[in-house]
C-alpha cells in the first residue's frame, strides 16, 4: 500500500496530529474563577513558597518535551527544525497513546550544541522530562550528558537509549531461543551513530565481552590507531578488537570493511543504511546467525534474503515482517514509570530492567516471535511497574 | 465563597489543567505507519522542500506559545517561571475553550531580555503565534517589538494589547451611553506599566486628544522634565499634560499626585493597585464620571463605593460586579482570526476592529451592561469574522 500518499492525506485532513485540551471545566463563571483569576493565585503562591508543589498543582509532572533540531531525522538526514515537526508530533502522540504521558514537540531553530543546551534549560520549568530526538552524533552525546548533569528532571535521548533497550530485549530472547550466552557470542555491529554507540555500551554493560565485538563505521572496522577516530570511537577502539592493540600486523587484528568484520560473527546488528548486508556476508557468519537489521525505512538486508542465506533469526524495524523492533515498545513505559516513581535520572539499571521486562513479556519466544506486539498497551504498563518496583 | 481553597483542590485533583491529545487514530499497525514511520517521511519531505507546507501538514498554524518569565504575574508580582505555570496553563485552556486555538505554556527560567528573545526565536518553529504574558515593563516593550520584527509569526503581548482592546471596547460603549465624544473628554489614567502604556496609546490612536490626558505613575503625574522618566514615559510626557511644556510654574501645568490629577476628569482608568481611588477623588471629578478600576484582584475602588460617590459607570475586572472587563473577551478571537486569515502582524487597525466588534456585540449598552458576557463564546467568533473581513 502507498503509505506516503495516505500519510500526506491524513496529515492534511487533520492539520497535524496533536491538540491541547482542558482537563477542567470552563463553562461557568465559577469555573473561570477557579481555573483562572482570582483562584489561580493560590496554587501560584504555594509553588512560589515550595517549588516542589509545581508537581502537585500543574501538569509539569506528566509533561515531556520532545526536542529536536532536525539534524538526523529518521532516514531523511538533516532536514532542519521545521521539516522535522511531523515526526515530533508523531512521537508526542505515541507517548500519550502508549504511556498516557503528555508530550509536546519543540523543534529548535539551531544546530549549535551550546544554544540547544541553553534553550532546553531555559524552557525546562514547563516540563517534567526531556526526550531528545533525531539530533545527530556526536553533538547528541554532549547535549544529553550536559542536560542530565545540569537539569533536575530526567533527560533521555531516545535514538540512543530507546534503541539500545529494545535491541537488548530482542537479543535476550534471541539468545534464549538459540541457547547461547551473551558473554560468549561474537557481535559485529555496523553504524556508530547515536544508536550504535548506545547499543554497544548497553550490551557490554549487560555482559557482552567487548573482546568479542567488532564495530564498523562507514570507513570500516574500528581499531586502535585508526586515523581520525572521534573521541567516542577512540574509547570503543580501546575495548574492542583488542588484538590490534599489539599492532595492525598482528594476525588476530581485524581491519578492512564490513565484509571482513562480519566473518565468523554470531550476531550482526545494523544501525546503518539500507542494503549494506549481502547474502554472501550472511553466509560468512557462524552457523545459524542472528541478524538485527535496523536501518529505516529499508533494512540492511531484507528478511527473506537473509533467511535464504542461512540466518536463523532476523529482526528489523518494519511492521510488515516478523520481529519488529521499535522504540515505541520502550519510551512510553519508561516515562510513565519514571514519572510515577518520581525518578530524575534514567540509569543503566533502569534501562536493563526495561529491556528484561520487554523480553520477558514474550512468554515463549520463537524465531518468528521475538518481540511483544508494538500495539500491545500492556507492555508500557509492565515497564512502568518494573521501574516503580525496582526503585521502591 | 472561598475561591482560593476550591482552586487549590481543583488543581490538585486534576494535577494541572491541560493535556495533549491525538487528533488521529493510533489503534492499528496501519495507523502507526501513517502517523509515524514510514509514512511521516512524506510530509517531512514536502515541508523540507517548501517550508510553508508546515501549515498544511502540522498543527503549527493553530498553536500559540504562552510565554512568561513570571516577572509580573497577576497581582502576585515577580514570582518566577515555575510559580507562574498555573496561570499560563489557565491561559492556554482559555485559548482553547473560547477560540478553539491550541496553546501551550512555556515558562522561561530567565528574566534577561536578550535570553528571552533568543529562546523564543529558537523554539518558534513549533508555533504559529506567540502570546507574551506577565512579563514586567519596561522589558516587555523591547521583547515584544524585537520579536515582532524578527519572527515571521504573529507576536502579541496580551497584558498590553489585550487589556487596551477590552478597555477601548468598554470606553466606546461608555461614551455611547453618556453621549460624549472621545476627542472631548478628559482622561486620567493611573498606572504606567505594560497595560497602562498600551491603553493610552490605543485610546490616542482611536481619537482621544492627548492634551486632555493626564497620566500618573507611583510617583505622581507625568510631565515633561520630571526627574528620572523612563524612555516610554518621556515619550508620553511629550504629548500629554502639554501645559507643562511651558514650565512647571505655568498655572495650567498639572503636577502632584493622583489626588491632583483626578480633579475635573471625565474618565478614570486605573491599572494600578487596590484601593488607590477614594470617594473624595471621585467627587472631585466632572459630573457623572466614568470609572474603569482594573486592578486585580481588588480594584482601585469598589463599585458600590464609587457609585455612592457619584460615578455613573463603574467597570472592573471582577466577575461579581456588573461590567466585567476581561481580556478573555479578546485574545481567543484575535488568534482565531489571525490564524484563519493567515496574518503575521497584529496591527493597530486589527486592535481597533476587535474593540469595535466587542463594543458592538452589546446591542443596547447601559450603565450596568457595558460589556458582553465573558462566557459568551460567540464574541470570539464575531471577532475572528471581523478580522477576516477586514483583511480580505
Amino acid at each position: 500500500m502507498d503509505y506516503y500518499k495516505k500519510s500526506l492525506e491524513l496529515h492534511e485532513e487533520h492539520k497535524g496530529k496533536l491538540a491541547i485540551v482542558s482537563k477542567v471545566p470552563l463553562k461557568t463563571r465559577e469555573d473561570l474563577s477557579l481555573s483562572y483569576t482570582p483562584g489561580v493565585a493560590e496554587p501560584c503562591k504555594r509553588i512560589h513558597k515550595n517549588p516542589k508543589d509545581v508537581y502537585k498543582y500543574t501538569n509539569k509532572g506528566n509533561m515531556v518535551a520532545v526536542i529536536s533540531d532536525g539534524s538526523a531525522v529518521l532516514g531523511l538526514g538533516n532536514i532542519g527544525a521545521t521539516a522535522s515537526l511531523p515526526v515530533m508530533e508523531g512521537k508526542a502522540i505515541l507517548f500519550k497513546e502508549f504511556g498516557d504521558v503528555d508530550a509536546f514537540p519543540i523543534c529548535l531553530d539551531t544546530q549549535d550544541t551550546e544554544e540547544i543546551i541553553k534553550t532546553v534549560k531555559l524552557i525546562a520549568p514547563s516540563f517534567g522530562g526531556i526526550n531528545l530526538e533525531d539530533i545527530s552524533a556526536p553533538r547528541c552525546f554532549e547535549i544529553e550528558q550536559r542536560l542530565i548533569n545540569e537539569l533536575d528532571i530526567p533527560v533521555f535521548h531516545d535514538d540512543q537509549h530507546g534503541t539500545a533497550i529494545v535491541i537488548l530485549a530482542g537479543m535476550i530472547n534471541a539468545l534464549k531461543i538459540t541457547n547461547k550466552k551473551l558473554s560468549d557470542i561474537k557481535i559485529t555491529l555496523n553504524g556508530l551513530g547515536a544508536a550504535g554507540t548506545a547499543v554497544i555500551k548497553l550490551l557490554i554493560k549487560y555482559g557482552a565481552n567487548s573482546e568479542n565485538i567488532l564495530l564498523c563505521d562507514s570507513k570500516g572496522v574500528i581499531y586502535k590507531g585508526r586515523n581520525n577516530l572521534s573521541k567516542i570511537k577512540n574509547e570503543l577502539a580501546e575495548i574492542t578488537n583488542t588484538a590490534c592493540h599489539l599492532g595492525i600486523n598482528n594476525p588476530e587484528c581485524r581491519t578492512g570493511g564490513l565484509v571482513e568484520a562480519i566473518k565468523g560473527a554470531d550476531i550482526f546488528i545494523g544501525l546503518s543504511k539500507p542494503g549494506l548486508l549481502t547474502p554472501d556476508m550472511v553466509k560468512s557468519m557462524s552457523s545459524e546467525p542472528i541478524i538485527f537489521a535496523m536501518a529505516n525505512p529499508e533494512p540492511e538486508i531484507m528478511p527473506d534474503l537473509a533467511k535464504r542465506a542461512g540466518a536463523k533469526i532476523v529482526a528489523t524495524g518494519r511492521s510488515d515482517f516478523p520481529n519488529q523492533i521499535n522504540n515505541v515498545l520502550a519510551f512510553p513505559g519508561i516515562f510513565r514509570g519514571i514519572f510515577d516513581a518520581k525518578i530524575t535520572k534514567i540509569t543503566d539499571d533502569i534501562k536493563i530492567i526495561v529491556a528484561e521486562t520487554i523480553a520477558n513479556y514474550v512468554v515463549s519466544p520463537t524465531c518468528e516471535n521475538l518481540m511483544p506486539d508494538i500495539l500491545d498497551r500492556n507492555v508500557s504498563k509492565k515497564i512502568a511497574e518494573a521501574i516503580i518496583q525496582q526503585n521502591k
